[in-house]
């Protein structure tokens, strides 16, 4: 577990957890056991992911992957474990916030991660890993379920804890689905155009797995296009915000964005 | 999911919840979230169980196991999903409890399958499946994590949804735990006394894994008055309970006590 939390990584959902907290007035300290349990869950589906039976992946973050260090079923274990302990920090070290909100947050991030969110993205993803005739909508489906869920409820954990309310809560998770699929469309164009080393994970996977991605279905300059209007449609949403506690969201969009790994 | 989930089993956690729930004058409808959580989470540590990776199991309930149907990948996800939806069952669909009793049984359940819960007990059973010198100490230690936490926890949730009070929980902590054990030791016994066929799962596969249990420890004699011991440790813990109301959790185990299968 601690191998793979503590590997690096961007700590992207952690960031924005806090940042959508304090947004609405809350405090880092309100934020932090749900920021933390994100990266938990996020570590979580990165282990599973990296398994000989999905992705098959040798290198995360630069490292080998968990199952090549520590075998195929502690790696499996170290994932279950990282994503009920995940569950176990929220509802414990939570200080500050009303129970009735704990509850709302854990509906959240659980919702976001079962049958309805990343497990769902996973299985349609690597379902059709040898299908040549993905198309736009289900590639869509693939990234809002498998990246985006996870950011959007990092982003609505956040604002409910720090207070937000329903309406704000809806403009964020268009703020956050349009990371999501920004995330993506940035991860496949990396994916192409950078080297292993660069990106301290396998390059050039997608290409040579012929994986449907956003260069491949609409060509590397349209994907850079699309991945521009992503990025204003998620910045249109902070509008109404207060514009100096909002700018760590409009910054880790810019990140998001022009991210080189 | 629903492969796994509605393949049969005891309900053995779903009725203890629900009956510590009763003891204390909650009702069944308080505790059927969390119950239908338990068995979602029991069902997820089976599948997870089965793997190839595991303990490599072709036969579960009587039925081919998640992997052998569904193949390796989708049985991950199968078991990571109904884990977050379990917790999501529980956030969302509890009716009449205050909210932060919803949070200790969130905080019960995810510590119970956790990283000093079922997961560690997971860990070091497969680790010290090759080793002749396994104790009964470290037995203990397995069964105590592998078995008795989710069982403890079941109780647990649905005595703290019931009303109980800390002393009260405590008596039914020593209660599952006993369950627990007494549950194990009586599948390793049934396992070199029944068949395949009585089990609905492969019999014998202690003994030709040359695994630790408590008749090869032991002796079966003296496993059978362990047996007999637990039963009665288990049952004391109730003693100052209302009887009529503490019948389920008597007759739990003496069920567990005496199953055949």
């Amino acid at each position: 577990m601690r191998y793979s939390l503590l590997a690096g990584g961007k700590r992207i959902r952690p960031a924005l957890c806090i940042a959508a907290c304090e947004l609405f007035g809350g405090t880092e300290e309100m934020a932090m056991p749900s920021a933390c349990a994100l990266e938990m869950i996020h570590t979580m589906s990165l282990i599973h992911d990296d398994l000989p039976c999905m992705d098959n992946d040798d290198l995360r973050r630069g490292k080998p992957t968990n199952h090549k260090i520590f075998g195929e079923y502690t790696a499996v274990l170290a994932g279950d474990a990282l994503l009920a302990f995940a569950f176990e920090h929220i509802a414990t070290a939570t200080r500050g916030v009303p129970s009735g909100k704990v509850v709302r947050v854990i509906a959240e991030v659980a919702k976001a991660i079962g049958p309805k969110g990343l497990a769902a993205g996973q299985v349609v993803d690597i379902a059709n890993e040898k299908n040549a005739n993905v198309d736009l909508e289900l590639l869509e489906y693939i990234h809002l379920h498998k990246t985006a869920a996870l950011l959007e409820c990092s982003v609505v954990s956040g604002a409910i804890l720090g207070g937000a309310s329903d309406e704000q809560v809806e403009k964020l998770r268009v703020f956050a689905r349009c990371n999501g699929l920004l995330f993506q469309v940035v991860d496949d164009i990396l994916d192409v155009t950078r080297s292993s080393e660069e990106l301290g994970k396998t390059a050039g996977k997608d290409l040579l797995a012929d994986k449907a991605t956003y260069p491949k279905l609409l060509g590397l300059e349209k994907a850079r296009e699309f991945a521009l209007e992503l990025k204003h449609k998620a910045l249109n949403q902070l509008s109404e915000f207060d514009e100096s506690r909002a700018a760590p969201l409009y910054g880790l969009t810019e990140y998001i964005a022009s991210r080189q790994n």
